[in-house]
């Protein structure tokens, strides 16, 4: 979300307003209420059977997994939208002839990656040494600095398309890579997790299902109309802020 | 849910997208979302007041009276809405001639009606047979498979529907039934239960008042652009997985 | 939302839609999401915390410090938006030639806000006396009869203009309002709270917080679409209803 207010506000200063594609960005933001549903259900489900939450049974154990299947389905459906059935709608801005041969490509891909993931590891070691001399809480780091920093490669390249106006191609790359999380590397670690003795279920702390619910409710809501302006960036960056004070202070 | 997400993703096969008119759909989801409100205030009130669910005296009693009061006129105004002051927006794709005269037309739908019920009768019955064999528990009978099973006229007309592009009128009927139970029969059973000894109240089980709120939330947002795709559909029939899920593990 | 759904309901009988401005009730919605964030981040950090609401500590009152500071910034970023970067959005209708000159105008206007405070505060000082004898809840009477007559001047101005299809004029009228409080008065107060001995905090009453949810909720699910109709008036106003009828019962 910080990457998306980050790049709707940058790239709103200056222009009256930006528009996108909303087929693309409608079926980011379904994918998003999806992660939704099964986020909240386990939680009511603790709730009302046994009255309190974070409660892990066999019973959760398959809830969580057959919830985790349809996500997967979902996410695979996702690629055949994307790439298959409605790949113009998401091609849209980019029309380039390549400039590189394709083995020239993979190899300056895997190097960058692998540069980029040294340079994140670097830095999130360092921020471990900040926070402790810092006092902040665990949870704090993990959810909102770790995210922040560790993220930094793609959050630059989002914020500079949007500073292009090329907003199809920021805003996937800012809500992508949250649908990807959700949709793909949660579920198949709940999957895989089924293997192992101990369990991973889809049970998460209530102040982190708020934040995902209000995350997901102001990008749709800022996205449904298929316009941005500075101000919509502002108003995501101000929910992103508040969320932050809140884990902040949780101990 | 279901039949709204079969649609749309049948619908959708084979085209880039198919559009229908949003000021119907739109008084469609408002109605939902004021039946969402009816629902939801009466577990509020109760937690907030009493700090526990399912409490029944008088108080709910009242409650439940005047807001399903608010519904039925709700209802009556949607039916003005809809055949007096703007039937065209509804009428839409429909403006074929009469083919039947009146008392034919009204002697076979009557007939047929009475052989859907008696279909469906025999249907349900079976269901109890065998999922009594399959040891499901009656809730997730009840509100998956009787909703399902007991429907299917319905659902395949508005199948049938979305394949020949009426999305309109497709649209109508998956959602039409929902909004005719929500603001029609349960409000109706409401006030004549007040006449007898123990009062029906609008206080329902947590589980499904999410299930409501998700089914409302993700029909707005798939609906509310005014145009569909099959993956929409797909995301439909995901929600409608794990909320079935869900509902299957309820002890 | 009673202004707003009065204004849609009596702007909308004998026209089929009015249609207004996106971007201006956008923002307006976008602010008050904002606002319900706010509103409910506190009430779940202390159920998730402590176990329960309305526990006031050195904590919350840091957290709403934080919060209205946040909510504060994004209401002088809405000014900078409406008069600066989209002034062009925000007038729309209103390119008239002034016709009293500047120091009349002044005049005026005080005059007439002097005398409307004045009947305002003779009204809720009759109010107070009648709901008395009626043996009404002070809750109810203060989240609903005073806030209905207490801007009995706002409404009838906001009403008006809808009946002129002037949608944008009367839109940001009855939305202006709730945003203004939310983001402004409310966040003032608690910052100057907290120089005081016993600091105000953003902890609200349940009920409270699933009025104003539902509120945001139905003022967006109206008005995203950028049009309106005379059903969707009646809708806001049952929403309205219903949440009045709870407050009524409220012990």
């Amino acid at each position: 979300m910080l990457v998306f207010g980050l790049a709707v506000l940058l790239g709103g200063i200056g222009r009256e307003k930006q528009t996108f594609n909303r087929t693309a960005i409608g079926a980011n933001t379904s994918m998003l209420f999806l992660a939704v549903v099964a986020l909240v259900m386990p939680a009511i489900f603790d709730l009302a059977v046994f009255g309190r939450l974070e409660e892990k049974g066999e019973m959760i154990e398959q809830l969580s997994f057959w919830t985790a299947a349809v996500l997967l389905v979902s996410y695979f459906a996702s690629l055949v939208f994307t790439f298959r059935t409605h790949k113009d709608v998401f091609r849209g801005e980019s029309h380039h002839t390549p400039v590189l041969g394709r083995g020239v490509a993979i190899t300056i891909l895997t190097f960058a990656t692998l540069f980029v993931a040294l340079a994140s590891e670097i830095l999130v070691g360092q921020i471990e040494f900040v926070t402790k001399s810092l006092g902040w809480t665990e949870l704090f780091v993990g959810l909102v600095i770790v995210a922040t920093v560790g993220n930094a490669a793609e959050h630059s390249t989002a914020v500079m398309m949007a500073r292009k106006n090329k907003m199809d191609l920021a805003l996937n790359i800012a809500v992508g890579s949250s649908t990807q999380i959700a949709l793909f590397v949660a579920p198949l670690l709940v999957m895989v997790s089924q293997l192992m003795p101990s369990a991973m279920s889809l049970v998460f702390h209530p102040l982190e299902i708020a934040a995902v619910i209000f995350s997901v409710g102001v990008v749709t809501l800022v996205s449904q109309d298929g316009e941005t302006n500075w101000f919509e960036g502002l108003q995501l960056l101000s929910v992103y802020v508040i969320l932050g004070v809140f884990f902040y202070f949780l101990p």
